[in-house]
């Protein structure tokens, strides 16, 4: 058994965006389990743009990361001390361990999608519950199927499409008979989301002219526009929108590093084209946590959904990795292998 | 009978806040109704901001006012001539006659909301059929009560709250147990808002600190802002909703004169706080005309909700009224007396 957790801290609140020197490595013991807890060994930490929220100290639908504090995120972890009944060792837990190798949770009090849920490494990879069968997937099911809820021949558009959710709702987009259309950065990105994943299209936000490629690629408009981005994006998917379409509001990675609100896009075609605009938080809506599992479960196992990692190794990464995430640079689930 | 029918041409399209020159008053000779249909002779002409839409060229829910078309508008008039069984000459009729003293309809087309409806003249003074038991009044019912959904103890937030729809929005709030905070012009409206309506609050958006001013005045933060004007106002409720209340978007009067799109709030509110934001037009929402009939009819009736008029005499009056509706000059429900 180590001794030595090692763990990410928050060293510093970046103004802008994140900088190597706002985070620090340092060690501590390993915890020990009480009764009624397990000491899990983390194997996936998983990084997600949400993250970069936590670095403020500002009011927001979650309490911030303190200075000094470890940086919080989803984890894969093995088992390796239990004092609790329902585990054991070398037992695979998704939980909320935070940037750090070692960590204990109480597993009676909240077993679920957000305490330590024991996985079964035989029906699917262990690091999926990070990705397109955990927080990232359901984000996409959610948002898409219950607040997009796309009609069979309507278009779909999502930007971040080459990310964790993006893909998600693009191949769900399909499997519910929409047109998918997608907005990344690099060609590479574009080529992958239509060529692996099977989008109908993908734009380049770094395009010229963003209107025209968009508008060409959606001749009959936009019924769902699955916003992870705002800024030029948002504004250009509003110049599109049929009546009656719904705007998921997911994420706004355009500006989550901006210093000061940037403004909104003007309002109008919300009222002259009967939008429903609908940010959501997936936190809230565990209760389709069940739903989630079985359908999207059932489209994997079926090959018909397909994903990708983006995996670096090692938690000293992790600081590098997660500010490459913010610039857009991983394609598919942003990863970092621990052991 | 009259053989003149006086109307209220668009002259020319204003680039910014309507000017009388844009307006021409002009004679044609009084229509004939053709079999199936009845002439109408306008008692009441209603002047509604949604017809500042109606004059510029550009695609919207409905189609604009040709350049030497009569301007659109609602009308209670007196059948002077039918020729369609079911209405005889004297019966009262809310139509969509326009800003002229004479219009033929089609009777058999299109009873309802928006064809020629019977009045009965002893179960409500016929101009409440443009007003508090007309389009306004079903516009504040359905949006307050279909997308708003205000529970009891919550607090509503309504903009334009000395206009027709706005005083209903608040007073129908009230009915369902909420907090009404109206959000209006001068003193002399706040005053009526609270004292004759019966809102808990009435703040004025001239107030050097709108914020503070209605923070003061939502002490448990806003639930459901209904926006009637966009602007500022719309900006400084963002900073006070709370998590998952709803925004109705019925209506933008500031920038109905703007002549370039200004830019909108930051949308961080709308995925921190989970809101439901949603446009309407109440064209779309004929099948809950029945409900808010029986229901603001009955109360009405009751004595629970009231209602103001702001009558000007003479179709000549028009153009000028309808410029001071857009500066918020009126106070209640804005009608042109015909006859």
């Amino acid at each position: 058994m180590p001794d030595t957790n090692r763990r990410v801290l928050l060293k510093s609140r970046p103004p802008g965006e994140p900088r190597p020197s706002d985070f620090e490595i340092a060690e501590a013991p390993v915890p020990k389990p009480a009764d009624g807890e397990i000491l899990c060994r983390t194997i996936w930490l998983s990084l997600d743009p949400y993250m970069r929220g936590r670095m403020k100290d500002v009011k927001s639908y979650a309490t911030p990361v303190e200075i000094g504090g470890v940086k919080v995120g989803g984890t894969v972890s093995e088992v390796v001390e239990s004092r609790h009944p329902d585990f054991k060792a070398g037992d695979f837990v998704l939980g909320y361990g935070g940037w750090q190798t070692h960590h204990v949770v109480r597993a009676g009090g909240r077993l679920g999608p957000f305490g330590p849920l024991k996985l079964d490494p035989k029906a699917a990879p262990i690091s999926t519950a990070l990705g397109v069968l955990g927080m990232p997937g359901m984000t996409a099911y959610v948002g898409l199927l219950d607040i997009g809820q796309p009609k069979s021949g309507e278009t779909v558009v999502v930007s971040a499409a080459a990310g964790a959710v993006g893909s998600a709702v693009g191949q769900m987009a399909k499997l519910k008979g929409a047109r998918a259309v997608g907005v990344a950065g690099s060609p590479e990105k574009c080529a992958y989301v239509v060529k692996e994943l099977g989008f109908d299209a993908c734009v380049s936000y770094r395009s010229p002219d963003l209107f025209g490629a968009l508008k060409a690629e959606c001749p009959k408009g936009i019924d769902v526009y699955f916003d992870n981005v705002g800024g030029d994006v948002l504004t250009t998917a509003l110049r599109l929108v049929n009546p009656f379409a719904r705007i998921p509001i997911c994420g706004i990675i355009s500006q989550y590093n901006a210093t000061e609100m940037p403004p909104g896009p003007n309002w109008a075609p919300i009222l002259v084209n009967r939008l429903l605009v609908q940010g959501f938080i997936i936190s809230d809506h565990v209760s389709r946590m069940g739903d989630f599992v079985t359908e999207v479960g059932g489209w994997l196992r079926e090959g018909k959904i397909r994903y990708r990692e983006d995996v670096v190794e090692g938690l000293a990464k992790a600081p590098e990795a997660f500010i490459g995430l913010l610039r857009g640079r991983n394609t598919g689930k942003m990863l970092v292998k621990l052991a």
